[in-house]
């Protein structure tokens, strides 16, 4: 199983993302402000997957708190969690993950630093292990929506990469195989920073899922050739009533599914549904550096003089949605209640009051 | 002006559009299989542009022809027009000119072959000056759609670069600004051949008009937020009805266009225009390498073990266009009837009939 991330003797070791496919080389950071840059740069991308950064990240950076003062620590820590939250925007796993850890770090505080600190490396370490039970718990409730024999799209990277291990989408997809369905995806490459080209396509072909690689312009024109089935793509953030913002272009797909009607979902965990944004008009889109479409590497592939913009997200209104997929099952329109539900019941679980003995252990190990 | 093909001392002379806006370097073809070639690997590339060259190429190939016998230099000269208008399948310019070099062919080859041979060039030649002054006529219509102010998304290069000179989309842009209005452009990356990138992008920067580069996955995005007024594109090949192949990727813009109330229009010459084509369905669409999905020059950005599709058109069906600019006017639904009439008048045109004196300087020229 590919590791995206992982917690090694008190270090936070990711695989850089911009190297793939062409090197497997692993990012070590031993500070937080590596952490920081490490999300910053995409070296880690993908909500669930920023979230377990940033939750190691502040492990990381609770580490090195020298005051045995639990007001100061209490202020260190959240001065920690702030600069980490502000590394990237629309991800509101980022948020979800520090929240956590601020609770974690609260129940604790009163026995003493080192008993904090090493609460935190297990919280951390938790959400991980979590975060993979929770997108299998998600590929089984969603396998339902494929077919035997369907044809699958995609758009950026939802998969193993883009969470602690497994996939949201990808999860999904991996679900359906394991069920013995059979399954092909299209994959967009997803401009500008290649995540289906270089990511998607990579954990396919490992995994032995037939993957047909294409631009993300011709999405439309296969769709008309009636060679799509099924869209499927992750999220980054998802309003209260299921507006939901994912890489740059799942809009497009989004109505181009319409169109087609062609069955659009969305897989992603309850900790990227956030409860306290009603629509996606309110999330916010991250603006990323322009030479993301200028440059090929060092190379300036556009002429000088032009104006760029790099939106890297956009939000799908929640009509284009047919389900979202979430490790609580696959949630139907309208979708503020089946939200609202779902929430209840992840929060049960995240309480251990509705949860099985079998799915508890795993949560454990 | 930017010189995209010439006819110079008995060669066929090329800015070479692979390397654009690196270099302005020039292929020189002094045998008719360069300029196949040439056509082939996108050296040049553009409906218009393709014709053009095509005819040249034929009157190059002809000047190699020895026998002075009427049956032979045809039998020689359909052969060499059958290669090249092998060189690509989707643009239909290239079948126009060829049968317009073939017609000049036969209509002089009782005057022996040197007489032949110079026809067949200036033919070629007026071809080229023919292409210009039509796409300013073109301009000249089409600049009534667009409004003082607007900011118009384009697909690919519809520009000086895949014609004569002048261009079909940015020629009408051209024409807009010539005419004092402000306008804006966006232009789609367009991939995997990154034509608006590389050539847009050059072409609109030399002439000052504002121009804004985005990846094709994010016209969606600008189109709900309300920042793209119209839609002009190109065209390789419209049928009878209208529907219109063009540059893969163009026919998500339309269904994108047409769901966010955005007017689309097509800009193409009469010889674009198939009237033995019915409808889009019979349009052939050229599959190319899948290197240029793969690749990054010579760099695999794809893992190995992937299957690629790279359709290089797709087809918009006439239902999603607002109107079909062309050097006769903007035609209008239904098509079928507005095509047959406009090309009743570009044939009158091109006998001579309905042409103004000023015209007929222009073409002369």
């Amino acid at each position: 199983m590919i590791k995206t991330i992982d917690w090694k003797e008190n270090r936070v070791v990711m695989i850089d993302q911009r190297k793939l496919p062409w090197e497997e080389i692993y990012v070590v950071c031993s500070e937080y402000p590596q952490v920081i840059e490490a999300i910053r740069t995409m070296v880690i991308r993908g909500a669930p997957a920023i979230g377990i950064a940033a939750a190691m990240g502040a492990a990381l950076g609770a580490q090195t708190l020298a005051p045995d003062n639990p007001e100061e620590f209490r202020k260190g820590f959240q001065g920690i969690c702030r600069e980490i939250g502000a590394a990237r925007p629309t991800a509101v796993n980022l948020t979800w993950a520090l929240e956590r850890m601020s609770t974690t770090m609260e129940g604790r505080l009163s026995g003493g630093m080192k008993g904090v600190q090493k609460a935190l490396i297990r919280e951390a370490a938790r959400m991980l292990a979590e975060d993979v039970a929770i997108n299998k718990r998600m590929g089984q409730a969603g396998q339902e929506v494929i077919r035997d024999g369907d044809t699958v799209l995609t758009h950026c990277n939802a998969g193993a990469l883009a969470t602690g291990g497994y996939g949201t989408a990808l999860g999904v997809i991996r679900a359906a195989k394991a069920a013995g369905k059979k399954v092909r995806v299209f994959a967009d490459e997803t401009r500008p920073f290649l995540q289906g080209t270089r990511l998607t396509a990579w954990e396919l072909v490992r995994d032995h899922i037939p993957v047909t690689l294409i631009t993300d312009n011709m999405a439309g024109y296969f769709m008309k050739k009636g060679m799509i089935d099924r869209v499927i793509v992750g999220a980054d953030r998802i309003a209260a009533n299921g507006d939901a913002a994912n890489k740059i272009g799942t809009y497009s797909v989004a109505v181009l599914a319409r169109a087609h009607r062609i069955p659009f979902y969305v897989a992603a965990p309850c900790s990227t549904i956030d409860p306290r944004i009603k629509s996606g008009e309110a999330i916010p889109i991250e603006e990323r550096d322009p030479r993301e479409v200028t440059h090929w590497r060092d190379l300036r592939i556009a002429p000088e003089g032009i104006s760029v913009l790099n939106p890297a997200f956009d939000v799908t209104p929640h009509g284009y949605i047919t389900g979202i997929i979430t490790e609580t099952g696959v949630l139907q329109p309208p979708f503020t209640r089946s939200i609202r539900e779902a929430l209840r019941g992840a929060g049960m679980r995240e309480r251990g009051e509705g949860r099985s003995k079998r799915e508890a252990k795993n949560v454990a190990r």
